[in-house]
């Protein structure tokens, strides 16, 4: 295993470099090809020609370097394999921060076994941060160098800082849920996608609690906080692989204050 | 005024460079002191060693370079002066952000007269980037080297990306004047502080919408948006140096779009 996992981390940041190759040139610039993948009028959930291009980059060097392990890509769906790990890639996860110029979005790769994520990697390209955890590594880097990751201390909610994209928070219900939580915390803060994860497993931030997500849009933030110390779990206690409704923790006690409210309303 | 602008400009930068010598060692690190500025138990408005450190810092280099000049400081208030020129200073813009880790804040410096800002800088230290407009210049410096800044073109307001820090927008009908024009664009976002007026100056975002504002908020992006082509006026059109409630517009098409919105509920 130890080979494997060399191996794995190794692929890993090959994919984070070639999709950093792939989208920062279209970032900020006119003509990045935005379309809407919203199913109703109202919605806009856009894709552009950075997050085809991204994952298409990642997917030729998994191609050749790991040809029997299976991928889960947002933008080009599933593709099998047999020696029973998965890559679970979000090329661009925040796409609508993206589309906005703001340095919020990031690119997901994860490495799932049946247990679930084994090892996960965050990275902002524009900042040029990276942060990732599994195999005994919780660590990032960026402009000021390198640091290892660890979650903040267990503190009661009234001292916790939380964190969720949409101040609308899914379904009604979900949403009364979310509200719930955020009026027993000190500090609740919108719109930063999958970086609020990474605030987590750096030691910022106490909890990011989202619904409606996808098995990409969490794999790696779930690897990545469980490697800094953290928890992340759905809204019953339960796996959270699948996406869903999710609770990110930096500790037990601000994840059990959580799911106490989160769970009279599910 | 060719030399005048020139040490305007020069004197903003070291500003700028000290600030960040002052604040980047604090930024994610335990014990950066946050205190409650918040008047109410409910609130909470925090200001850390940090904001004070690089305010003192700014002011330190003032005393000695623009002793005539006058100052407004967040953290320091007013220093009187008799040259005619006020240095207008928000040494952490988003100290909510700051406190929460998140890289959307800003030092924000601006020099005005009597007709209002006339230079405006943004710097965000972490990343890397720095914003500046007036004496005809408009430009940023960032990871990706130096580019000029110009606004979005016009465009209709359903095409329009709107950004606000906080949901609730100031009072419960200044909430509302916000969601009136956020129901009408194709995507609002929310949680940047200072940077969202940096991404109009840079042509990724149309509109902002904020209430509630102090001078030392609002007078740099001014000077930023508008020497890139923008507009930034209270919610009837009027001058917004002194803060309050501000709409900061890429092109005349949107500000005309948001005003005949927002004038409804004022």
């Amino acid at each position: 295993m130890v080979c494997k996992s060399s191996e794995i981390v190794d692929t890993a940041h090959a994919l984070a470099d070639a999709a950093r190759r792939a989208v920062l040139p279209l970032f900020r610039t006119e003509g990045i090809g935005v379309e809407n993948k919203a199913q109703t009028i109202a919605g806009f959930d856009p894709v552009t020609a950075a997050d085809k291009a991204a994952e298409q980059a990642m997917r030729a060097i998994l191609a050749e370097r790991r040809p029997d392990d299976a991928i889960l890509g947002e933008e080009f769906g599933i593709r099998p394999g047999s020696s029973g790990l998965t890559w679970v890639m979000d090329p661009i996860d925040g796409t609508r921060a993206f589309v906005a110029g703001a340095p919020t979005w990031g690119v997901l790769i994860a490495v799932s076994d049946e247990s679930g994520p084994i090892y996960g990697l965050i990275d902002q390209p524009y900042i040029g941060e990276r942060f990732e955890g599994g195999f005994g590594r919780a660590m990032m880097r960026g402009p000021q160098g390198e640091r290892v990751l660890k979650t903040r201390s267990d503190r009661a909610l009234s001292a916790c800082t939380l964190f969720t994209t949409f101040p609308e928070v899914g379904t009604e219900a979900e949403g009364a849920a979310f509200r719930a939580v955020s009026s027993q915390v000190r500090l609740t803060r919108y719109g930063l996608d999958c970086y609020a994860y990474a605030l987590v497993a750096s030691g910022q931030v106490d909890l990011v609690i989202e619904a409606g997500l996808n098995a990409y849009d969490i794999q790696a933030p779930i690897a990545v906080i469980e490697a800094a110390g953290g928890i992340v779990t759905d809204w019953s206690g339960g796996v959270a692989h699948a996406g869903g409704r999710v609770v990110a923790a930096a500790g037990r006690e601000q994840h059990r204050a959580a799911l106490d409210i989160l769970e009279g309303f599910v």
